[in-house]
């Protein structure tokens, strides 16, 4: 597989990514952009970090200390050299595990804000999956399941901690019965559209745990009329 | 109260009203174009259906035999009047009592599609509700609430048959978990703006008996921009 250096968007950064393998992609800008940390303080963990888009994206906005959380190794590495390259070490630290592992590394209710950029699709043993592994991790649920990633989310973040979340428009009824299961209550909703007479594909999400029932669902956004990511929200 | 006769939207249909009172809204006429029907043979109820405005629009589009379900007797006397007056007395029944009793009409499973615009607004003893009692009864869930009108929809409804609802964006997630309580699941979703840059106040949304999973949400309507309410679905 072919490693190459791009450029991060329009942030004046670098990112390693694997050519055909493992590329940054506008949900990845869009979720760090939706983000908001309330202070300095707030720690922020990103999982399902991939190279490390999200949380680089967030640098670029927040002096928060920032977590990312990826399995893959190959990515990992990419990640760390990024992070590197953007001489963000101090700010950003990536673990090298599965997200079921993070109570080995962060208490019950200590962070503030977790980010998610998941697997998107459902894993059957006879689901079409892309034969890179590498691809196929990222894009189904192989290693991790979204019921598990909010239950995860909730176990770590704080009482009224936030979580957000990018995930396909399908998938918004799963969505809503598992943060309530798991004590994460809906609190914003983005639909977004690649154009405005196509149906949504993707929404962005935050839910804060125990917090209060009634969802904003916000302006939508189209992307075909997108001049920039930046100060969307 | 006054009670006037207006032209319903561009139907060539007349209403009864109650000036002051009870109007019938652009939720409803949202709500009836809406609803899909595959073939004649389905029955259709509304509950909640206030001076009828629904089961009136849903004949202009449809002949299907159409039961509508109103407490109020004030308020059912309307519809009455109006379902004569535009001599849709064969096509259109309205029941007059409380959603609750549908089982003495109906029985289970009997049904292919209920639409609802129901009381929008939670209610406490301490709720600052409209002084006029006909007008709190449509508004709030003084005699009915969410989650007894989804229950009802579901009883009556036949495996596979249709729920579409109009309700307020926020109080979505609250509809996602009661319909997936009684085996409802989220088919469409559309969210409805006043405008570009503001927050979705309306949500419509069919859900299906034993439906599968995978919500679909539409391209978003913008009601400032709308220069007819026919076929915009």
């Amino acid at each position: 597989m072919k490693i190459v250096q791009n450029d991060l968007y329009d942030y004046n950064m670098k990112i390693w990514q694997i050519e055909e393998g493992f590329k940054f992609s506008l949900d990845s800008l869009l979720l760090a952009e939706f983000v908001k940390a309330k202070n300095e303080d707030q720690i922020i963990i990103d999982f399902c970090t991939g190279n490390a888009s999200v949380p680089l994206v967030l640098s670029s906005k927040y002096q928060n200390k920032i977590y990312g959380v990826e399995i893959q190794e190959e990515i990992y590495n990419l990640a760390i050299n990024s992070i590197k390259d953007n001489k963000k070490e101090e700010q950003i630290k990536i673990i090298n595990d599965n997200v079921l592992n993070i109570l080995s590394y962060f208490k019950e209710e200590s962070i503030d804000i977790v980010t998610c950029n998941p697997p998107y699709f459902k894993y059957q043993k006879d689901s079409i999956i892309n034969e890179i592994k590498i691809k196929a991790i990222a894009r189904h649920e192989i290693e991790i399941n979204l019921e598990e990633i909010i239950k995860m989310a909730s176990t770590i973040l704080k009482n009224k901690g936030s979580f957000y979340l990018i995930h396909r428009s399908e998938r918004l009824e799963e969505i809503s019965n598992m943060l309530n299961k798991y004590n994460l209550h809906l609190k914003k909703l983005v639909p977004i559209y690649t154009t405005n007479n196509k149906n949504s594909q993707m929404i962005l999400i935050q839910a804060v745990k125990n917090g209060k029932l009634g969802l904003k669902i916000l302006p939508a956004i189209y992307t075909d009329k997108l001049k920039t990511f930046k100060n969307l929200f």
